[in-house]
């Protein structure tokens, strides 16, 4: 069994604190990392602290060169990331294939928007007080950054906080999560050889009370967090002084215009329905399809559901496996169950068979209901029939999130109407709102979090302002 | 008869040189005023070195405070200035006061950018060799300005290169159009009355042969021209080391989808069509209908088009009025002939009476008549059935003209299509070509022009990049 | 006495509940408000809610004229205004007047930011997963604002939180100082006669504990707070799910090079250390000279605080006057009392009479001491000499805040290296940390606050950025 | 013998007018390649026409890997490169290697700046003629670019040209100079490896009769030039309707404050005034500095101008070897001569050997002497003393230039002094007229050129605007 030291202040060590990491799609543990004590995260800070002058004065072609390297190596060594993360999540490997070219991708623009930190000027003499000067603003690096992320892209969600960390001059410290340790900690090998300082990534697995400390220690200047809304919002209440940016869940909805192309439509909801079991963040939980379509898309929906290849993940033509574990299995089928006692009605899936669970197509719901209201994160998609377009965005506004929504139609009107009256943060047009590329905004209002990733994003949130006022 | 002196190097003066302005509606000059010689333009230019260094030094409250004055004084007296443009042109009374409200609109906006003259700034350390060095860009204004404006919007054209000119800190000489030079004489009062440095701008009508001179004058940093294409481009070869901004004409195209609104497509389309007899230079000149809406538009547009009130520009509710001067009507009257005699057939109008055209619409025509290929300037549109969208794309960009297309659709992928393929400078969805704010970015492409006006637009080209290379 | 009905839902109302407002010069009340209670807040929520979307769709020149027409009113009432603000706060009405143009000034600035709302745009295909598609982004106001202000710029610091709501196209709701409530009161008499919807905003004295609500209410979607550290940073921590911006004080430092202008920077610290006795954030608290010019500053120092005159504040000589009230004029006797036991001497001033404290200078101090680590707020600054700009540095660093500094120096080594190494959230060249004009970003680091004002800055925390994904 | 055949519309071909490439250090032929005739260009021409659409929709991601190809081909053949660099031109084997390092530079910065080809988009509804419109720019390839590019550096010059038309989306013609056409060759055949169409990139030697149809071709939309000033200004009034970009040279100054670094000054005086033997558009031709140190200058300067390194380019020690070819080097001591013989006196050097001429200082100049009004382009520095720094300023705006200038100060107010004043289009504080890096925005004033190079500042000439106008 291969043994995950941990990455601590730049050094490769072993704690007491053994944690067993477990194939979801066996059920076995297939190799072991640690967590780190209190003793190690004080390590990982202080050493944190001690190159925090050091990266704000690295040029950015070192900047450039050290990210360019990580990507080189991510790229060259692709097949074995993704089988370790194919392992620790469960994720069928055409996925994780995917998600380390994301990654690899990740680093390029960080590397690219290194050089392009932002910068501003302008006149100051708007007024006689201000004759003779002008400002010059550059940013500064925040200081430390504490990243957690979440189990279901267990390397490209980490590397949406390590990247800009780098990119930006900010030590980091981040928590991958319990469940999925290793592909991130197989990262920080690539990450040592680099001429990043020691110290300036630490990559530490902890069990929740430790990590505790990365909200509440003043040491730290920004909390970065990507996980659960509940989770999410209590961080912020204890996060003192500190930034906090939230990547929260949602139930994002589809709204299928008359005018949408349905074969495409139907190909993209199955997509964001079931990859990955529905265990994404963006996942399309809520699809409001016009009643002159209903029909139509609805039976292609339901053929191409079935359709899905259920198997190992390791297998490349694998569409669809286990979950994380059998608790959010068990979870999913009662909401589903709950669902259907209140009167919903199932169309296809909706059994469980240990930490599998099938695709599942249910209509007839209401908002009240937990497979409508809260996160599923599970592969569960509820379909309902609308009158109108103007309906679909009511009904995907139901709820208290807002992270992404997606439309399929080829009227201009509908999608101004779309774009100015869905509450979230993104429109995405003929396509499901499971989709994101790496460098666009991307987060949610209401309860779906607070503030954007995206590279260029999250290098903002990373650095403050500093304005130099002076005679012009 | 009144008498306006011209404004040259800070000094009201009147020349040997009568200039007789016509009122084009009664065919009887109203005023006088004079062109200037080469010893007024030699004063002009001179003036205008003289204050260079002055300008470029204005705190930017300074140049608000006058662009303010100015636009507050246009609006104090804008039922005055209305009516002697509307003198001077033959232009309703209507669209003459919305001309002077548009050129209140651009006095603010240049004020507003002269707070913001465009700045940039970066990092240079990209390569070892940039190591510890920053860049800060700074404009400068680029030195004298000649400009040259048109009769058809004699005060907004001139504006256009006036207030940029002021917000930019370049000295700018103005040549009006010898048909219409007293508005812009008028707002040299103003100008006068602002704390602007006497010989920032000057107004002088002259004859071409003198005018030539701004074409030509090496101390003359950028030349400004909006006019016809045939004298525009001519002005580019001549004019040595200056930069040449070219705003000229076209033939500019309509394209109304399937899924157009009509009566929204009809109504405006009228307006552009006709308003000021079609003497604009994004005067819409073609209209491509899909043949499944075909006559239905053709039947509104032909009752609006006849309802149109004919009358004296200076009263309010008239609707159309004479041509700027017989000449013109005569060429319009001959080049719709033509296209009768080479096939083409009138749908209403066609009828010539003094300097007075009827409003004009004919179909049966192709790319090879004048009516299609040259720019008409005057109340004259060609409608024309199509088999599809795509269709009217290839249309629209026959001829050697790209300045603006108008596209009524409902459709995303005809607004994309159109976009991507039509070869002009500004693709106006449900709406005519005609459509123009004044500090969106215009101009064309092809025959069409060089460069962009729009009053940001307008600052940029007037000023020069000044890299400031210094240690970080 | 007059009275001053308190401005809420877009009603001018009187409450049971009488606020007494007290000229400090005089000790005498001179007019009456009332502080909202819960019934009036719920009434302005409610009133704010209703119109957030009408808000949201003001075209902008709607906002734009709206926000004209407030600046256009100040500076017609401009001499009436400042008085009002100079009684109620004991201001010299010379900084009264002052601080109304400044407040004109943010108005218009907020009137041409409401036309360039940020945008912005990007293609998404970098890799094939984006092939086909980009992305617009629009920024959406974040819903109702509420706004806590304090008395040391009774208008300027609530204009800085009602014109970037306006131009963003938020509710606010405002809670002046209980001291300085008028002028702002005053102000929204003027903002009632505009076509701003009823409800957008609400200007409502209140005590703390209602006052409490605009902290915790999860109906609002953002705080602006300005005033004192420790009140803000608990604000931070019961904000819930709200975006929170504090703009809290400091303990600004000045550094004299020995290649500073010597008369310059006395004149100018002069100021920065006693206008408004010292009232302000960004009041100039600790300066540190080089040794080789130490005395020579010292001498024209005490002798121009020496020649500062005294008296009424509504007297247009007057230079320094009464505090806002005998507690803090004593608390600040008690800082520099103990200062003194602690071994630090007097340069000049360190009388009280009543609310009036003298202008004060102190040398020999330490960091440890009060009136160098804590935002003293009062007329008193620490003058102390260095043996190099380095250490100018370290002791401008010294404490926990970072705001503002200044740094007097003809050399760009030195400005260079202030700029890089200074904690703070502005570096003044030449010029004392009390700069501002009102455009600049403006906010601290560390313990001064999070977040930037300055009406661009101000009106970015107010949006929130929605992405359009769609086909390009 | 070697044998380059010429790439032409996709292919590598040969053609009867041979063109022997000679090694200016041995004064011997080493390879041969030909001159394109009419026929080659034209088949050029319409090869390029018929993949201009190709090129248009061509995703960013395939730019990105096309550019990025050829960096990394670069990378790895770096040497082989360099060395047919330095054979062709007698570049030092040092400098070539770093050419081709700005050349690998100059693809990479050009892969990323196809990711983020400019977009603009605005409100229109600043007034009521917009509401409910919205303008979104993006920017489209201008069509053929041309490209002529100069000896002096054979590769990088010819890289500014094809990276931007390859990332803007533009086929190019590239015409390298008649001397030094071979290591552009070299990289042509990477070229044909990678993705890019066949025709998208040509290079094409040609005799200046046939390079002329680069000038008036109205099939071609842009004209590139990088060389000297008349021959550049001469195509401009021949370029008819197409966009014209010059960069051209100058007679570079420096000034040396009496608060300069004057080791560092010296050190880098001595690079800028005889890398490459002076022939660089930004040579360091003349150096004005203070009287307090002039004398401590200049003895350091003339020794270490002495201690440079004669030899053969491919030794690696070899400071500087021959110049072009003789009839340059023969024209260099002509012009030192008529100086010498009108007062001014010799410092250093002065002597010719065939191609070589010695580094030389001479000072006792004036501006009416070739030597400093015109370009040198030749191993010559002017040394003078001035009386302050005013005056440094004065002397370097002599004459008729203004690319770039240099300023070694540590005082603010100079360089604000210099970078308001020196007009140019770069002002570099700290370092020599000859720092350049390649993303940096470069290019002159007065008669130095036209436009701006670095890499996206070339792209944006490469490109055109169009506004989309829709509801919003």
């Amino acid at each position: 069994m291969d043994t995950f030291p941990i990455y601590c202040g730049g050094e490769f060590i072993e704690t007491d604190e053994i944690l067993e990491v477990t194939n979801p799609y066996t059920g076995k543990s297939f190799a072991r990392t640690f967590n780190a004590g209190s003793a190690e995260l004080e390590k990982a800070i202080k050493s944190a602290e001690s190159v925090r002058v050091t990266l704000q004065d690295l040029p950015s072609f070192s900047k450039y060169d050290i990210l360019m390297e990580l990507a080189n190596g991510l790229a060259s060594d692709k097949q074995h990331f993704a089988e370790i993360l194919s392992l620790e999540s469960g994720k069928p490997i055409r996925y994780a294939i995917g998600e380390i070219d994301r990654s690899i991708q990740c680093f390029r623009v960080a590397a690219e928007e290194s050089r392009r930190l932002p910068r501003e000027s302008m006149s100051l003499d708007w007024t006689p007080a201000g004759k003779g000067k002008e400002g010059w603003v550059k940013y500064f690096p925040v200081g430390i950054v504490a990243g957690i992320s979440p189990f279901n892209f267990p390397m490209n969600l980490a590397v949406h906080k390590i990247a800009p960390a780098i990119a930006a001059g900010c030590p980091i410290i981040l928590k991958p999560s319990s469940s999925t340790p290793l592909s991130v900690l197989l990262l920080s090998r690539l990450i040592d050889k680099t001429a990043l300082p020691k110290g300036a990534v630490s990559i530490l697995p902890m069990n929740r009370q430790i990590g505790n400390q990365l909200v509440t220690d003043e040491r730290i200047s920004l909390l970065s967090f990507t996980g659960s809304p509940v989770v999410g919002w209590n961080m912020k209440k204890n996060a003192g002084h500190k930034k906090v940016v939230l990547e929260l869940g949602g139930n994002a909805g589809v709204i299928i215009s008359s005018s949408a192309n349905i074969e495409d439509a139907v190909n993209k909801c199955v997509y964001g329905s079931f990859a990955y079991s529905g265990q994404v963040c963006i996942h399309t939980q809520r699809i409001y399809i016009h009643k002159d379509v209903f029909h139509s898309f609805i039976n292609q929906f339901a053929a191409k559901t079935n359709a899905l290849v259920k198997g190992d993940p390791l297998n490349s033509s694998t569409d669809i496996s286990v979950m994380i574990d059998e608790a959010n299995a068990r979870r999913v089928e009662l909401w589903v169950q709950e669902a259907i006692e209140e009167g919903a009605s199932l169309i296809c899936g909706g059994k469980r068979d240990g930490g599998y669970y099938e695709p599942t197509v249910i209509t007839g719901t209401n908002i009240g209901m937990k497979v409508c209201c809260e996160e599923i994160f599970g592969p569960v998609v509820v379909v309902e029939q609308i009158d109108n377009f103007q309906q679909g965005i009511e009904r995907v506004n139901e709820g208290c999130f807002g992270l992404q929504a997606g439309v399929f139609t080829d009227s201009l009107q509908e999608m101004n109407d779309a774009f100015n009256n869905l509450e979230v943060g993104g429109v995405i047009i003929n396509d499901v709102p499971t989709f994101r590329v790496d460098h666009m905004p991307y987060g949610g209002i209401r309860e779906s979090g607070l503030g954007r990733e995206g590279i260029r994003y999250a290098i903002l949130d990373m650095m403050e302002p500093r304005i130099l006022v002076k005679n012009s």
